[in-house]
């Protein structure tokens, strides 16, 4: 068993500028701690005995730390300004008699990466993480039994690399011999070698062994934003991941939201009880407007406007707050367009009906031509972006131009596309966009917002009120001047979006929608393997929500096929009626292809049960 | 350590008639599993290496269990029909010879009774359990020692009492040789003996300590009513807390809601993830919708309407959706009232306000007076039964009265007396109730819902809708149609008052208000005793939120004094604007009088801290 650690923190963390002039990197401080001592506490829970911290830059402060752990020695490396993190470790060899857990002072992570490392049954292991997008990560390459064959900043020295350098290792002490060695050989030269590239470089005669962690979360802190992000994302998050809470069953929802969550933000719902009216309560909330704000628009022109209630909630309290005597052109391609014409009916507001194929592209001459001839003057436009009836995606900045043209406010219905298909508002030219907290955002159902230009929705506070808890005029204004929500918030799914949205940004968009992606390719090469069709054309799909033309075979029943998969813990979901016969799979939420893989090779199996593949004998 | 139990399970249990026709008492299944194989499963999970059963009727079937578990020997008592518990016991005299836990079969239970009971340093402890109104109590009179000195199920046996038996005892050997000799003294007399009898009968020769479990459940199964709340409520709130998870940090809300949660609520959000468009799903809205109804009223004539929001919005839902053209009379007596007239002016209601003051009871003649002038024929009477602006309660079922005379339909904003004042909504006359999910009921915020005279409710379809997302016939007919929200209802938020419901049906309604009141009584003592006053007339008080006049002195200051109370983990409210200068404090949630008594030493310790008590000496 592993009972000794050796902490790299002889640098100068000069990226960090100020924060670093007058302590070592591994003194920034995430809540009241700072990063080294939260790595040692984590390092003494997980039954390392001796830790030793090879020093340099303003060393005497680890000194200190020996005083309040006995489990500390500090061994400096005096050359530590014209030297790199081998020579701080070499200078550690007459200290180390053992194996040995490596860190670098600059980290924070999961606690259970520690339990990995000391549990491995291969003496040499490299901690590796999926890819953190940080734009300061060392690659690395492996040959097929997951050896290490080469690392680096620059991936295109790299032949092949799937996983990225946690600064987490488990050296033996042949190990760190045959390094020291390698050192002694390369220091003539080159003192400013670092423990990596030692690695690198004996890999051929030990075998260094890669493990690559799924859905780790850590991060080095090297400049101002990693620190930042740190702060924001990552270390909350691990916090939540340390608790080691039980795991929840795990289904895997194929309708199209709410969708599957992680277990942290099921868990993010459990917090001591608050009420809201608390100015504490108030930061959570203006951290979730802000952030939600910044996933699409520029916070500064634009603002988040929350509502408890469902995303029908928000598009009502949009349709009914910001439009005037003038006329709204409203985009009818889909049920959730036509919901649109039903508030604006509902309120008598003038509105036109744009019908369109709720499967093919809307036809943008035609909708010009709807602006031009109409006798009423347009103020806005309403679009639903994904509509998920079919999974057709509207073209969002042909329909922001042509806006822009006419000097229309768009109402974009992004119910189904917030946080996974990246929108940037003041480019597509978007007055106010809907989402709720439940779809790609993968939070729990209860939160509903509208992210709004402020220029315009401030001009609509001289609109007549048509409602009460939906006015979104008098939802933004109390909560502006009081962080609060006007009404009693759903305070525990406010908890769940802001672990959300904790998670989509440690994701990114781009890359939640290319897992989304991955998955509808999965599910549209299964099917068409399986010789199903899909009712929009690939180029007009979301990637999000497929509508499934049914089998035409009498045996097919989708009630059955439903509990067919339900039982397994899957849940598809019904074709809208009046649209041809279909039924839908969306690909959001906390999944990922093989999910999808799973999902054809049972929708296979159920086809075949009712005779769907007569031609093969079986 | 104790490694042996023994379980009573000779009876008949002819109280459960055809149930208990094939299969004894024990063998009745909750969940797919005998009661009596929950135990055993329990009984082993605690580290019960041996089971004896004293068998009897159907002996046979408990025969066939130790085919299943080799733990389990059946010893069986051939005159079961003729005797009593005692008997059973007293037939294992031979097979016991070392100190055993003693069960009945009929009980389900925590299983942390069973460890509390094997870790007790007392040799001989019947566990007992707050009262639980279960109309089958045998209750406990113990000396100031807490030792046994009586048991009887009629409490005028007793001289005093303040527990409850659960059929769950630890006893030593030597306690139970001392139980065989006392029977053999009684036997020829009477074999009926139950072995509750023959504890109390050598209760003077052993000490026999009662152990009382605090917020402890369990039930024994004796009659149908008994099998009904075991399914319903005690067997999840069981399961639930058999899991043992984490405490969560404990607050005490004295706002007036979101309210202090217990830990089982909070937990009870996390579930596996679900698309609430299933059957499911469906019937956990089914549950908690009929739930609601019997709370106040006969779902035969009334109809619970779920809804995803604050209080308000259920509030809006109702004065949008009900009124038609005809006037409604709004009583207007505080915030609430006054929130009421704000929604009927948006929605340009005809409306009548009676403004009434916030501190006083209402005027019943002048209000029927102004029902008697009206030119307008009134329709609707809307009233807030506890206006949380001051604590005032209203009097319900004058204003029922006065309806019924003048057959106006009465619409009772019940948001802060729901579930903690009786309400009856047909013998008050109430066609309208509104409420929400996180006050008296101590569930998440989030939901909010109306419980409507169903013929009154039908009725209103033929109202032109005013609104879309809030619209109440339409969110009703859906739900009554689909078991399904209109739109995405609060999923999390809907287990967790699904379990809210299940412990407000473990408490009881009367005792949830008993124990408001006591700490009530506490509050008002204290305050009184501090020099402190409070606004509304004692008997004018709701019992659940008190505004207590602000101290006048110069160093008081509301927010600091908030945030000195905030700092110890108790929130208190500001008082309303426009009302006398108070401060409130509401006494609703999962606290007792016990917090109470705390603050009110916190309070006399602030107050002593601002100089608020010169003639005092300190």
């Amino acid at each position: 068993m592993i009972k000794k650690a050796v902490i790299l923190a002889g640098g100068m963390g000069t990226r960090l500028g100020e924060r670093t002039k007058n302590h070592p990197k591994g003194f920034i401080k995430i809540d009241n701690i700072s990063i080294v001592e939260q790595s040692i506490l984590k390092l003494i829970e997980a039954g390392i005995e001796t830790i030793i911290i090879g020093t340099g830059y303003l060393s005497d402060q680890y000194d200190q730390l020996t005083m309040k752990y006995p489990q500390i020695q500090c061994v400096r490396n005096n050359d530590y300004k014209h030297t790199g993190s081998m020579y701080t470790l070499y200078n550690l060899k007459d200290h180390v008699s053992e194996d040995f857990l490596l860190l670098e002072s600059d980290l924070i992570y999961e606690k259970k990466a520690l339990r990995i490392l000391i549990k491995h049954t291969e003496p040499d292991v490299i901690l590796a993480s999926e890819f953190t997008h940080s734009n300061d990560e060392v690659f690395i390459e492996t040959d097929e039994n997951n050896l290490l064959v080469n690392m680096s900043k620059n991936s295109r020295d790299l032949r092949d690399f799937n996983s990225e350098l946690t600064g987490m290792t488990k050296i033996s002490i042949e190990t760190f011999k045959v390094m020291c060695n390698f050192a002694e050989s390369v220091f003539p030269e080159n003192k400013q070698l670092d423990y990596e590239t030692a690695l690198v470089g004996i890999s051929t005669q030990r075998n260094i062994y890669v493990h690559k962690l799924q859905d780790f979360v850590w991060c080095e802190i090297d400049n101002e934003d990693h620190l930042l992000r740190a702060e924001k994302y990552i270390y909350p998050m691990i916090t939540l991941k340390d608790k080691d809470l039980p795991p929840v069953k795990r289904n895997v929802l194929m309708n199209p939201g709410p969708a599957t969550t992680t277990d942290t933000v099921k868990y993010a719902q459990i917090v001591p009880d608050i009420c809201p009216r608390e100015e504490e309560f108030g930061a959570v909330m203006e951290m979730i407007a802000g952030e939600l704000t910044r996933l699409v628009a520029n916070p500064k022109n634009y603002s988040c406007v929350l509502f408890g209630g469902s995303g029908t909630a928000a598009v009502e309290a949009t349709l009914s707050s910001v439009i005037g005597n003038e006329a709204v052109l409203i985009i009818n391609n889909g049920a959730y367009g036509k919901r649109m014409c039903q508030i604006a009916e509902v309120y008598k507001l003038n509105y036109i009906e744009y019908k369109s194929s709720s499967y093919e592209a809307i036809d943008l001459l035609s909708l010009e031509e709807t602006i031009q001839r109409s006798s009423m003057e347009i103020s806005h436009l309403c679009v639903v972006h994904n509509e998920t009836t079919t999974g057709l995606l509207n073209d969002l900045n042909a329909i922001g131009s042509l806006c822009k043209k006419y000097q229309i406010q768009l109402i974009v219905d992004a119910m189904s596309s917030y946080a996974a298909i990246p929108i940037n508002m003041d480019v597509t030219n978007i007055s106010y966009l809907v989402a709720s907290s439940n779809k790609n955002l993968q939070g729990m159902a209860g939160v509903s917002f509208v992210i709004a230009r402020t220029e315009d929705l401030v001009k609509t506070q001289h609109i007549p009120a048509r409602n009460f808890y939906l006015h979104l005029y008098s939802q933004y204004k109390y909560f502006l001047e009081t962080k609060q929500m006007r009404f009693t918030p759903p305070v525990q799914t406010l908890y769940a979006l802001r672990q959300a949205i904790i998670e989509i940004n440690i994701e990114g968009i781009e890359q939640r929608y290319e897992r989304f992606s991955k998955a509808w390719e999965v599910l549209i090469n299964g099917i068409t393997q399986l010789g199903l069709t899909y009712l929009v054309q690939k180029e007009h799909q979301s990637k999000i929500i497929t509508a499934i033309v049914e089998p035409s075979i009498k045996t097919y029943n989708f009630e059955e096929m439903h509990d067919y998969f339900y039982r397994k813990g899957y849940t598809i979901y019904p074709g809208k009626p009046g649209v041809q016969d279909t039924f839908r799979v969306a690909n959001i939420g906390d999944i990922t292809y093989k999910d999808m893989e799973l999902f054809i090779i049972m929708l296979e199996n159920y086809l075949r049960s009712i005779g769907y593949f007569p031609e093969r004998n079986e």
